[in-house]
């Protein structure tokens, strides 16, 4: 579920623009600057609105990281397809791990993941954005728990496999290994987590 | 390598304590409220030390939050000891990681970890930081490695098992569990993230 669900339907076409503008004026601030870095009026002064529209929009700062967490967490998954939405193979769970790392690769291992990011610094200050996070990491693991079932449906995954733990477990493999190497600014630590937890998958392959 | 080694052997007792005392007041407070979200003037009041006192045993902020980073460290390898140093059996690798569990449940899954999320907030904005952060997780990854390198070096472990990477992974998914676990206030996916990777080393076991 996305974590902020306004009255988008009753904007205007001008309204929306201008509300996506202000949010991904915010996403990017907050994303190199951090949440706590990123104040109101460097919002309205790099998206050139007045601060009484974000607050029209957005009830409040609160309001805004919601609508932040559910922008990231959209072109995320919006990035990733539509090879996220067919991860029911090991050749396609590698590929899709493949190009997340060539991207960090491309980005020189700078930036860190979007939602990630956001999670490390709000889960424990904002109840609201940890929620919203949950769901973020919820809408992220759901394809890939999605395509472990589908193995298994075929047969082609064992009974005893936990595809839930499974796709858990790829998902902090991503977290955990991107964090490594955002830090050592190198893909390989990323790289070798996914692997692991990729072959793990596959040897629960129906042989 | 420590990120900080100051010139401190040339302290006298009472400055080593006032150090100390700076630098473990800073450590809570960049915890809690991250480092950005924490002033020197914070810092000052919490540890009732002058400003002066703060710059002249770390010059900077810059170089305060290096000695936050060894401080961190030295504590989070110091919390895993003995264990730490014997992880060279599928079960001590299993009991460690129920113990980090297990202090996440003690916890109600808040906070985190301690250097994951200085890595999160750092990495990007304070080069020093960054390499001292590397610094703190090629510590913390050594001991996983060499114990598999001594149960390889036992004959335990296949030779074909990239130990270096299993080392990387496991860490990855301790990072990755972690924070998946602190967003939804359970521990449940960092218990599946790490239990998947010792899953995995185990099945490289000879037989």
């Amino acid at each position: 579920m996305k974590a902020a669900e306004p009255k988008r339907q009753r904007l205007t076409q001008a309204g929306r623009r201008t509300r996506e503008r202000i949010i991904e004026t915010a996403a990017e601030l907050m994303f190199h600057r951090g949440v706590a870095g990123t104040s109101i009026p460097d919002i309205q002064a790099a998206a050139e609105v007045s601060a009484s529209q974000i607050y029209h929009y957005f009830g409040d700062k609160q309001g805004l990281v919601l609508a932040v967490i559910d922008h990231q967490t959209d072109a995320k998954l919006a990035q990733q397809r539509p090879l996220l939405d067919s991860l029911d193979s090991i050749e396609a769970l590698r590929e899709w791990c493949d190009r997340a790392a060539d991207r960090q690769d491309a980005a020189g291992c700078e930036g860190g993941c979007e939602i990630g990011s956001l999670a490390s610094e709000l889960a424990d200050s904002d109840e609201s954005a940890r929620t919203g996070l949950a769901g973020a990491f919820d809408r992220w693991e759901e394809p890939i728990r999605s395509g472990l079932a589908r193995m298994q449906a075929r047969g082609e995954l064992k009974e005893s496999a936990d595809t839930a733990a499974l796709a858990t477990a790829l998902l902090a493999a991503i977290q955990g290994g991107m964090l490594l190497s955002q830090v050592r600014r190198s893909t390989t630590a990323y790289r070798q987590a996914v692997s692991t937890v990729i072959d793990h998958i596959e040897s629960h392959l129906v042989r």
